[in-house]
C-alpha cells in the first residue's frame, strides 16, 4: 500500500533521510505557534513538528485515532520519543476520524479497582494506548517463552475439545449448551486429555481456553481464561517441581529481556528467583507464620491467603526468592487423580507453587495405577467407571501408564503478577465473568 | 524416576555401552527360542533381543501398553529400527497390562471412510501407534512453522474470547448456552476481534478453536476445530496476497524439514509450490474448466468442487504449483465487513486458496471506513448498528481503521492436505461432529 513505509522502530537509521511514515494521529499540541504531533505505528510513537503549524491545518476539525501518512526529514531530537523527531512534514489524511473519542487515547485509563467497568467498556479504544497494549505485548511474550522452554524440553503441543459430553472433574461451576439436542458442557480442564496424550507423546503441553461458570466476580476469576497444561511421564515429584521450578525462572528471565520497556512503562520490578526455588511443607509454613504473626494457622488443610502473601516475603528475604513451593498437603483434600506419598498416605504428592503471594500453578503426581485409580475415583469423587466422562480417560490406564504428573497454570495470572496489576482481568483483553460478556 | 534414561534417538551414540531405557511394550515376537521386543519411548521404537528367552518370562500374561525399564547392551543392527539392537536385556516391569488390548497398537487402525467411527472408538489407545501419532507431530510443526513466520514478520499473537453475547456473523450454525440466566454464544469465528486488534498492533494473528453446530457430518466440516486468524493493516490486496502465499510456502517446507520422517510414514509427497502463487480469476478458471471438461460453469458465482480439484491440476502441470488465489469474486456473494474492488463494484477484493484440490484459507480486504461499513452492515446483512455484537466492533472504525485485510485458515484441513488425508477429521485428535462427543 505504501512503498518504502519506515516503522518508528527504524527511524534512528535513517536520520537526515526523507521518510514516509504511516500510523495514527496519537496526540496533538499547538505550543507557540508550532504544532507537534504524535503519530503511533505498530512499534511506537514517532513526534512530527509542524513549525509553521500550516500542514496541520489539515487535521482541522479532526481527532486522535485519524490515520496519517506523514512525508518528513528525520531529525535527532533528545526530547522526543525515542530521540527522533521529523520535520518539514507533508501530510496526508488516509483515514479521517470526525468523532471526539470518549477518552484520550494519549492517556492510560484508570485501573483503580472501581474504574474497571469503564476501562472495559472502552476497551475497544483504550488498547490503542501504548502503555495499555504493553499488557498484551507481555502476555504474548510469556506465552511464546513458555512454548520454547517446553519445546525444548521435548514436549509436544496439542489441542484438545472444548465440547464435552460432561464435565471432567464435576461441580456447578460447568457451562452447559445444547448439543443438537443432546446436552454438553465446557471444558473445565483439559486434564484427562493431557494425561491421556502422556500415553502418546509422554511429554505434552496444551495452551487453551478454560471454562468456569464462576458465580462471583473477585480479583482472581474470570468465567474463560487462557491456561496453560503440562504433563509428563516417566518423572518423579521431585523431577516434576524442578523442571516446574526452571520454567518459571526461564519465563521471568525472557519477558524481562524481550519486553523491558513493556515492563518499565508499568513500573515493573524484576523477579528475584534463585537457581532453585525453595521448597517448603504446608505444616511448616503455618507454624513459622503462626509464630511471625500471632495467629493460629497450625493444623490447617490450606494456606490463608494472608499467608500465601507472608511466605513470599519470607522466601524473599530469608533464600532470596519470591516464589515458594509447598508440599506436604492433607490426603483429605486431594483430587480423585491425585497420587499418595508411597511412604506417607496422609499426604498427596501435589504442590502449590506461590508467586508474589499469590497461588500461580498447581501441580501433582496423577496415581497411574488403574486398580488404585478406579477405587479413588469411587472413593474420593463417587464416580461411575463405566461414565462416558471416565471410560475413555480410564482406558489409557488400562493399557498402561507410566508414573508421571503435570501442573496447570493461568496465563493471564501469570502477567498479572510479573507486571504487578491487583486484578486478573487487567491482564486479559476482553476479559469474561459473570456480569460482563462484553465487547 | 529413572537416572540416566537413553532415548531411542540417543540409542547410536551409545553403541558398546550398557544403558537403561523406558517406554511401553509395542511389540512381542517370539522367533526359534529367541523373543524379540519392540519399545516404544517419545522418540520412537526399539528393539530388545532376548536371545534365550529367559527374561521375556516376566512378561508372561502381560500384553502391549506394558510399561517397562529395560537394561542392556546396544548392538549395531541393520534389521532393527533405527538400526540398533539392545542385548542381554534385564527388564523390571514398571506397570503391568494385564488385558488385552481392544486393537493391536502396533498396526494402524485402517482410514476408510467406513471404518472411521472405530478409529475415533479406539483413539485413547490407537493414538500410541507410531504412524498415528506422526499426524500429530506433524499438526504442532503446522502450528510452529505457522507462528515462527508470522513473528518473524512482525505479528502478535492474542486471543479473544469465545463466550459472547451474540453470534458474530449470524446464521443457524451457532451453538447457544445459558450465561448465568442470559443468553450467549460460542464464537464462528475472531473476525470481529481480529480486526479489533488491528487497531492496537496493526498485525496480529490467533490460532483458536473455532466453533459452528454444522448439521451434516461431511469430510469437510466438524462442529470443533483449530482456526488461523490472520489480519494485518496499512496493506493492500497484491501485498495480503503475496504474504500470504509466502506463508503457505514456508509452512509447508519447514514441516517437511522438520517432520520427514513422520510424512514419509504417510508416504505424503512434498507439495510442488513456484516462488509466487499463481493468482487467477473465477472468470478465467470457469472459461479454462469449461473448454477442458464440455461442462458449463461459466458465469457461476462460486467454484464447483470438481472444479477446484481440476484447477489445481491445471496449475500443477502449467505453473509448477499446486496452489492456485482465486480472485474477482462477485460483490454479490461477498460478506458485510468485505471490501469492494475500488475500480470495479461488481466485485470484491477477496480470494479464495486453493490447495490440492480444497479451499484451505479465504481472505479479504475489509472495508475500513466507518460510514461504508456501516452502509453494507445494513444492506447486506440487515445488521442493527446499535446491537451490542456489532456496535463495540464498529466503535474501531468510527475511531480510524487503516486499509486492512486478513485471511483465515483451518489448522486440521491443511495438516490433512500436507500429509494426504481424506476426512479432515483424520487430523483431529478428538474430532467433534454432530454424531460424535467423545472421546
Amino acid at each position: 500500500m505504501i512503498k518504502s513505509r519506515v516503522l518508528s522502530s527504524e527511524l534512528k537509521n535513517n536520520v537526515g533521510k526523507n521518510v514516509v511514515i504511516a500510523g495514527w494521529l496519537y496526540k496533538k499540541r499547538e505550543l507557540g505557534g508550532m504544532t507537534f504531533l504524535i503519530v503511533r505505528d505498530r512499534d511506537g510513537l514517532i513526534q512530527v513538528l509542524d513549525d509553521k503549524s500550516k500542514e496541520s491545518e489539515k487535521l482541522k476539525g479532526l481527532y486522535p485515532g485519524t490515520v496519517l501518512i506523514v512525508e518528513g526529514e528525520v531529525v535527532e531530537e533528545k526530547r522526543a520519543p525515542g530521540g527522533i523527531e521529523i520535520h518539514d512534514p507533508k501530510l496526508k489524511i488516509e483515514v479521517p476520524v470526525e468523532f471526539v473519542p470518549p477518552i484520550e487515547i494519549d492517556k492510560p485509563l484508570s485501573h483503580d479497582s472501581e474504574n474497571l467497568d469503564t476501562l472495559f467498556d472502552y476497551r475497544v479504544i483504550g488498547l490503542r494506548n501504548v502503555k495499555e497494549s504493553a499488557v498484551f505485548k507481555i502476555l504474548a511474550e510469556v506465552k511464546d517463552s513458555m512454548r520454547r522452554f517446553l519445546k525444548k524440553n521435548d514436549f509436544v503441543e496439542f489441542n484438545s475439545p472444548k465440547l464435552l459430553a460432561g464435565s471432567t472433574e464435576g461441580g456447578a461451576e460447568v457451562f452447559k449448551l445444547d448439543y443438537f439436542g443432546k446436552p454438553a458442557t465446557l471444558a473445565q480442564s483439559a486434564q484427562f486429555y493431557k494425561q491421556i496424550m502422556v500415553g502418546v507423546f509422554e511429554r505434552v503441553f496444551e495452551i487453551n481456553p478454560t471454562y468456569r461458570a464462576e458465580r462471583s466476580a473477585t480479583t482472581r476469576h474470570m468465567t474463560e481464561f487462557m491456561h496453560l497444561d503440562v504433563e509428563m511421564g516417566f518423572i518423579d515429584f521431585e523431577g516434576l517441581i524442578n523442571i516446574i521450578g526452571r520454567m518459571l525462572k526461564e519465563i521471568t528471565e525472557q519477558v524481562w529481556e524481550n519486553c523491558e520497556p513493556e515492563l518499565v512503562s508499568w513500573e515493573a520490578v524484576k523477579p528475584v528467583l534463585p537457581e532453585e526455588i525453595p521448597v517448603m511443607t504446608l505444616a511448616d509454613i503455618h507454624e513459622k507464620y503462626s509464630a511471625a504473626n500471632e495467629q493460629q494457622t497450625i493444623g490447617e488443610k490450606d494456606l490463608r491467603p494472608d499467608e500465601e502473601r507472608w511466605i513470599c516475603e519470607y522466601a524473599k528475604e530469608k533464600f532470596g526468592s519470591e516464589a515458594v513451593f509447598v508440599i506436604e498437603w492433607p490426603a483429605s483434600e486431594m483430587k480423585f487423580y491425585h497420587k499418595l506419598n508411597e511412604k506417607n498416605p496422609n499426604i498427596a504428592d501435589r504442590f502449590d507453587l506461590i508467586f508474589r503471594g499469590v497461588e500461580i500453578c498447581t501441580g501433582s503426581m496423577r496415581e497411574h495405577r488403574y486398580d488404585k485409580l478406579i477405587r479413588q475415583l469411587k472413593d474420593l469423587a463417587g464416580g461411575d467407571p463405566e461414565n462416558p466422562g471416565f471410560k475413555y480417560y480410564l482406558q489409557a490406564f488400562q493399557f498402561g501408564m507410566p508414573p508421571h504428573g503435570g501442573v496447570g497454570m493461568g496465563l493471564e495470572r501469570l502477567t498479572q503478577k510479573i507486571i504487578g496489576l491487583s486484578n486478573v482481568k487487567e491482564a486479559s483483553l476482553f476479559p469474561r465473568d459473570m456480569n460482563r460478556l462484553a465487547p
